[in-house]
């Protein structure tokens, strides 16, 4: 039996799995990130807690396969990070580095596109080669896998669906500097941001107007119990984020488009919000193409991550 | 030294070169393609024609890597076609047929596929990996490039950027049964149609007013001389292009956007109309993206084809 590790750093936790070759996750923890003095000792901590894991377990190193990593950052095809935001690191070869600490064949990737890579393997995207992944968080990340692999693009900007432009009325500004972008309308903060416009608009009753403050959750909450004013609230999120989903599948064909994040807890009531505008606005060839809810939740980076070294 | 013929099939000529390994074309010559009888012997014109070429230039048959094709049709990834427009075909295993007519090895691709992969590899897409390609004619092509190879998609459909909504608001209806179509604005008769609703809006003096029927080389002409109402449609066409073109990068994050078709002949003063909307909308990663016009012309399918059989 062969197996690997999935590792999955984050900016207070790296979680960590051991997996077998098929996709079994044999065990799983999480370690503190220590960030303190640029993140030096982030790589060795992970190497130590990894070789405590392989004499816990009892396993044969030679039966190790090896490590993949996902980073909250930009990572090149050689495996370098040169800044990251949360870990405290400059440029760094963590590939090379975690290969001396461990003597494991290593993989590193950015993180988001590792956790579209889980999903692919063990979650919503299964069975298919070809995905967009849309997470729905604070703000809209996205992944485009093709033939089983993340595009990463020229200058790493590869997937970046929150960034396509939308509407080019809009007068308030994207947390990226510009207007109009998608994430403005079908992140969670921009999916509350739609809610005030909407309950300001009018004085139609709507349960939302006990709330202090609306959030994506109180929205599809109202929905579920029937509340107009909420249902056109996601009706016209769904038309944002489907109408641009067409046009990410004119240009990628994939054979599904799978959503995640938070907004995604709300359940498949949230995909038919997105499907109906999508279909109507799809080519021909995408009017099939399969709609699917995220799985993994907080599982999809290390489970990605196992995924690079099989791949 | 090694050499490999590319063959780009169409529906009144096949197109033929013969290559060195290093993209230095040696020859290039056509004949005619024979579509009576459901096209039964196209493929066995083309070995011969193929078979007298190695005689006549006197290569080893050990020296040739093989035979790359474009066909006009969805080409699945083992050379099978199962229905073209122009050939008379219905089902064919192309690569199958043609390895046992010529002893070679042969590599079949869509022939819209195949030329982005000539203007990659010998024109202006030259050094990049990550390219997007479309095509202004009749109608507008398009082609996605990453790592090096065409995105297929799982429907055939990957590329299809002529088919992106950018005008919601649109009445009149796309060849492909939809309305507001990147194609409706932007390709050959897309200008045109801009240009006629442009000169009926006022009366603003223009030299196109002196046309019969206005072109998308009119429009053009006129800019050149200089003529506001021209500029103006001209602008007009350069922001939808300009516009979808940065949605497409903040999905795909392209090294470069080849601009092709018959439109292209305008020259550089296009590709000005393209970029100015683009940098305006392209997400940070893009601003830089660079543009370059086609430079194969109706050599960019055997080249493309060609390079089938190097990668």
């Amino acid at each position: 039996m062969k197996y690997c590790f999935g590792v999955d750093v984050g900016g207070t936790s790296v979680k960590m799995g051991l997996f077998r070759y098929d996709g079994n996750i044999m065990d799983k923890w999480e370690i503190r990130t220590r960030t303190e003095n640029q993140g030096e000792t982030i790589l060795a901590d992970i190497a130590e807690s990894i070789e405590g894991k392989i004499a816990e377990s009892q396993i044969l190193k030679e039966d190790i396969l090896g490590i993949g990593m996902g980073i909250p950052a930009p990572v090149t095809g050689d495996g370098i990070v040169y800044q990251t935001a949360n870990l405290g690191w400059g440029y760094k070869e963590v590939k090379r580095e975690m290969e001396e600490l461990t003597a494991l064949s290593v993989s590193v990737a950015n993180d988001a596109n590792v956790a579209a890579l889980g999903e692919m393997w063990l979650g919503g995207g299964r069975g298919h080669k070809n995905l967009v992944v849309v997470t729905l968080g604070t703000g809209v990340g996205g992944a485009i896998i093709v033939g089983g692999e993340c595009v990463i693009g020229s200058h790493g900007g590869a997937g970046e669906i929150g960034h396509i432009t939308v509407n080019y009325d809009e007068t308030e500004t994207c947390g990226c500097g510009r207007t109009g972008c998608l994430e403005q309308y079908a992140s969670a903060t921009g999916i509350a941001r739609l809610a005030r416009r909407r309950l300001k608009a009018d004085d139609t009753p709507s349960m939302l107007r006990a709330e202090n403050q609306v959030t994506a959750k109180s929205v599809f909450d109202a929905v579920k119990e029937g509340d107009q004013v909420a249902e056109e609230i996601a009706s016209e999120f769904g038309k944002y984020l489907g109408y641009a989903l067409a046009n990410v599948a004119a240009a990628c064909d994939p054979g599904v488009i799978v959503v995640g994040g938070g907004v995604s807890k709300a359940g498949p009531i949230l995909l038919g919000f997105i499907e109906r505008p999508f279909r109507e606005r799809a080519y021909i060839s995408n009017v099939n193409t399969a709609f699917a809810l995220a799985q993994l939740g907080n599982d999809a980076g290390i489970c990605g991550a196992a995924k690079l070294v099989l791949k």
